[in-house]
């Protein structure tokens, strides 16, 4: 037992707001290994409870930002995004290059996909020969001679990997501001001076409920130029996936396409939203000069050169997107009635996916890049009876009875045609 | 990771009122070891803030009791009490043999002192040759027999144990549920089917104000009522020691007064109070016959008989009381100022004795038991200037100095008497 951290326990539970000294003490303690886990826990549940102000958020993340290696990025049109993480969520491999390709710089580091929303690491792999395996130099360098890259974060914000840890056993996940803190930190280690957030609201997202979205997007935002960062977030829709596909290569090809101008256009309208904010935030562009940019890049076919030469310089071969992995077989689900398909649920097409392999519910599990599903119809979309909804892709079929229960329980038809924008709203 | 409790731990950080499948597997889990400790803490602040309903804190006492060794005393007139603690608190020597003279029946268990508050079988064992290692068969045989018999707790609600110490560790002490749940697994593992809590209010006590005191003794009688017991709770004060002496020897000599009619009035007070309600709780008389047999039985000189009778049976000899421990040497704190005592803090009183010995601050420290404090005046009491306030006992004089400073700090003088009585409320 950690006397002194007894008493912080007793002054969060209180109500008391905590200063920048004890939360830097906490976070080298916890490091340290000199606070025992059953007290770490029983604050992090305090914490759930009474809150924490803007100034501690920042400062507890900073604390953790510090407690493993940071990136040294220097002057620069440098900005950062982050995803909440969702069902189809390929805006990194858009709107990064995007944004680079109008005069941002991006050093970005990513994770592995874990649960039911994939990680971009796993995404880019998915594209023969590219690598993520990047020294913090080499991520520089790359960045600054391509406009971006992409590697896996591994050894930042080691505070953080120990309270989620805690979090993640003991039902405080939800605590808003350490959801915050848990992401601004591996941010601010990731060095950048600007963020801009992608939030996302509904079924297959971490916040279900658009309140909640907003609130994380605000404490976000808040939290960061408490930080000294700046920072926009942009809320945008989950209750359906983003796009026609879900697993990993599927993706990658889904977010060329989008680049080349052929894409869905909800992947174009986040990645749009989201590139125009990154090219805010890093200063290169106002919020209307930002848009006409990404509009001529787009256009010019700057946009996906980019992508493209990001992926060669992290070792894709020239002809990538012709080698994308190709599942060996596949299954339609069909529509039973007519009407309009009134919900598509992102949760139960993640489910779906990752039976097929496209994810992993274990850090040890292998992924098959190939396997994954291709929405055919998405919400609001008309269907007739015997239309194809989806098409599932796989080269294993031990659990494709599995996949497509969940794959048939996913989509929902009914009388009148409903829809929602992709972008909810921007928050500066 | 246990995931059932993650679940049950969620389910209490939202409020869900939990069933009693549930509560006695968290405690069948709890004493196997089943469960991380970093687990129990966060449920524990889940408790903290959300509280638990009567019936939640009747089933979780019930299975704390369970969960080690229980009495089974039987049919008969069986009462225990039981104490929240406090300064020169000798109510058990003095109402327990008062109940049992007047037709109660006690087999009780009681614990070691740890921290400012003495424990009983601390006080008990002043008393030479007298021991409180009994057996269970041997603790309800002497009860039967004499009709008052004190052993000491070993074995009882190990539940507890492993609770209590986790509380320590995270501020979670004071969750009413969880103290009402601590105090009543042991009483109900003690087997008496009623129960008089003495529930103390004030500086010396664990709830220092009346509000939470009045809360706590409400708390614990419908949680032993919902467990199928009799309770009833006296609510008393505890700003200034209770009696005149503070100290094990210099407090069995003092219960032992008390029922020879040559007591301190505070002291008579609350244990003709206590007793009363052991009486009608056991079902041996109404509220006011049960004043008048009391009243009775001290006149009689049956009351200090069957402490006397007791003693014996558990080992001292006849001539115990001339055979109490005295220290070797003493030493004397004046006033002042004169005037009226208008303070006497319990807690610098209790620091002071216990800086001289009589009581531990750890669980290996040993006790001197003929150490301790003497009150000459209390609250109320008109004072001149070098009048004696105190004095203290002692024959280890290595911490006199702080014991001086303590016991100086204790005492304040005022210009008008006040003072307030030492029962302050029964709650049946």
């Amino acid at each position: 037992m950690n006397s002194w951290f007894k008493t912080l326990i007793l002054r969060k539970r209180d109500g008391d707001v905590i200063g920048e000294e004890d939360w830097r003490r906490f976070v080298g303690a916890l490091v340290a290994g000199e606070l025992p886990d059953y007290q770490v826990s029983a604050f992090l549940m305090a914490i759930y409870f009474r809150g924490m102000t803007t100034e501690e958020t920042a400062t507890l993340t900073q604390a953790m930002a510090s407690s493993g290696e940071q990136l040294s990025l220097g002057a620069g049109p440098y900005v950062d995004k982050h995803s909440t993480g969702g069902v189809g969520d390929k805006v990194t491999l858009v709107a990064v290059p995007w944004a680079a390709a109008c005069g941002a710089r991006v050093a970005k580091l990513s994770g592995r996909g874990l649960g039911f929303t994939g990680g971009t690491v796993d995404k880019l792999e998915a594209i023969p020969g590219f690598s993520c395996s990047l020294t913090a130099t080499r991520l520089k360098e790359l960045a600054d001679a391509v406009g971006c890259a992409i590697a896996e974060a591994r050894a930042i914000a080691p505070a953080d990997k120990i309270i989620y840890a805690l979090r993640d056993a003991t039902a405080t996940v939800e605590a808003l501001p350490l959801v915050v803190s848990s992401i601004l930190s591996k941010k601010i280690a990731g060095g950048a001076p600007a963020f801009v957030f992608d939030v996302k609201a509904g079924r297959g997202a971490f916040a279900r409920d658009e309140k909640r979205a907003r609130d994380l997007a605000r404490a976000l935002v808040a939290a960061a130029k408490a930080a000294g960062r700046r920072a926009t977030a942009v809320l945008t829709a989950m209750d359906q996936p983003l796009g026609r596909a879900v697993g990993n290569g599927l993706e990658v090809a889904e977010a060329a396409a989008t680049l080349r101008g052929e894409g869905p256009g909800d992947v174009l309208e986040v990645s749009a939203a989201v590139a125009a904010e990154m090219l805010v935030s890093a200063g290169v562009a106002g919020p209307e000069g930002a848009r006409t940019r990404l509009a001529r890049a787009l256009e010019a076919g700057d946009a996906f050169a980019k992508l493209d030469e990001m992926a060669r310089a992290q070792g894709a071969p020239r002809e990538w997107r012709q080698r994308l992995p190709r599942a060996a077989a596949s299954a339609n689900v069909f529509a039973e009635d007519g009407g309009y398909v009134s919900l598509l649920d992102a949760f139960a097409v993640a489910r779906a996916a990752n039976a097929l392999g496209a994810g992993r519910a274990t850090k040890e599990d292998e992924i098959d890049p190939a396997a994954g599903v291709v929405l055919h119809k998405k919400t609001g979309d008309a269907v007739s009876p015997g239309d194809v909804l989806m098409t599932l892709h796989y080269d294993d079929d031990r659990r494709l009875a599995e996949a497509l229960r969940y794959a048939r329980a996913a989509a929902e038809v009914g009388d009148r045609p409903t829809s929602r924008p992709a972008v909810l709203e921007v928050l500066r």
